[in-house]
């Protein structure tokens, strides 16, 4: 490994044409110290063999993705919700990383309601927050993009993830700081020192934003340096508040990627990664 | 007209299909007392005669889109913007149209600087604010939503907008409110109450979020009452802050609505403003 990758972690989504032993190894060779990781595709090889696959090779896993989708009104789908997420951080615990992203959820089907959403997150939080942090692992909410305010995540911008997060101590809930879905806000800077200041970044991912995007938009993430994130001024702004030396994961989804090799991709993004975010 | 249409005004791009004679018959047909027009097909059509056409019908023009595209770094360009805009000033004059919306332009090729683009569009705002408040013309800064930040608009919430608008007089800069861009911040209905209260609400227009977006994004509005915006929310918003009576633009950009019959088109907007936001 060189030093330029010590921080650097490989989200798994980013290569996923490559298999859980396939990827291992490409990081092995290509010496990537850290992988954030799935649950489907965990959960499709056996969580712990995935563990031990991991954990032989000397990998860190960064984060698991993804718990969340806690909008849900309907009291049987709210309930499957939170089970669903205590199982994630069970998952979490196998694995061995001490940080589980929460994509908190759309808007009910014919609900216009945001705000109303929003509190039912910070409900779900009560209960899901004390179970993770006796098994000592962190939730990270992420905001994302504003355009994924209807459909997956009505939690758009640092400032919501902050406020939902500062009801809970910071080593039960954090914030996911994700260049893709905060680059635009004129707020973001100042919502990542509260969120340093508290010790709440509990993962830095990056992504670069690229245009025109696709149909759907969710798998039009660039790939680092394509686009117009300056990936070196955010990663010095996350560091400048008590991250510096920590993980940071690459998380793209891009169609254009996956059509490729996937050894080839990672070869590239650990390339971009060093020359335009260290 | 209906009482209940006092209000409506249609946008042309909402039914670009339609002529412009086309369009003020199926107005005056239908009790539609006022048009958004844009510079494009009122240019084509002759700005005076089309000034003609709308006047001999008592429509009213709501507001000509738009100017804008002020982000230039290159000189020349940033002059030839200048000029475009004035020029757009004079056809909002010769239509009789208080309001000109702008719409403030992306990152310029290459570059990364949301603030500096920010920057420019107040440099260029200082030259172009008083040369429309000399002409009895508004201009109204539209927050687009982020999504379009890199390559349409940097100016991506009203906090924005209004940040820049209130370096100038209310009579000549304020803010375009579109639910379509907004509806998802939850500062925008404090923005609203502080543009209101500044007096600097030049328009308010409406369309709805639907999923999922096509290819592109720019086309994919929906009509109102089909997606996640309580349009008789954001009505109601805006009118108590002292918009209440004032006209109210339906906007929409949706290639199914295009490809429609367009009186029928506007029949049906006409109706849903009704149902929905009145």
């Amino acid at each position: 490994m060189t030093a330029d990758l010590a921080r650097f972690s490989i989200n798994q989504m980013t290569v996923k044409q490559l298999s859980l032993p396939e990827l291992v190894t490409a990081c092995t060779d290509l010496g990537v110290p850290g992988v954030g990781l799935w649950r489907e595709p965990v959960q499709q090889y056996g969580v712990a063999a995935a563990a031990g696959l991991v954990r032989d090779a000397g990998l860190t896993v960064t984060t698991l993705c993804r718990g969340g989708f806690l909008t849900a009104i309907d009291p049987a789908e709210r309930a499957a919700a939170l089970a669903d997420n205590r199982a994630a951080v069970d998952e979490a615990v196998t694995l061995g990383t001490d940080t589980l992203v929460l994509v908190s959820g759309g808007l009910p089907a014919g609900s216009k309601d945001l705000q109303g959403a929003r509190e039912r997150i910070a409900d779900a939080l009560a209960e899901l927050a004390p179970y993770a942090g006796e098994r000592g692992v962190r939730l990270a909410i992420e905001p994302l993009h504003p355009m994924f305010a209807a459909d997956r995540c009505v939690v758009s911008t640092l400032t919501q993830a902050l406020d939902l997060a500062e009801r809970f101590p910071a080593e039960q809930v954090g914030v996911a700081v994700d260049t893709y879905h905060i680059w635009w806000d004129d707020q973001a800077p100042a919502q990542v020192a509260r969120a340093g200041a508290g010790g709440r970044i509990h993962t830095f991912q990056l992504a670069d934003w690229t245009t025109p995007l696709p149909a759907g938009v969710l798998n039009g993430r660039g790939q680092i340096g394509d686009g117009s994130v300056d990936m070196r001024e955010w990663r010095e702004r996350v560091d400048a508040v008590g991250y510096a030396g920590r993980p940071i994961e690459v998380e793209i989804f891009n169609e254009e990627l996956w059509a490729r090799d996937g050894v080839e991709v990672l070869r590239e993004t650990a390339e971009r990664f060093v020359r335009y975010a260290v």
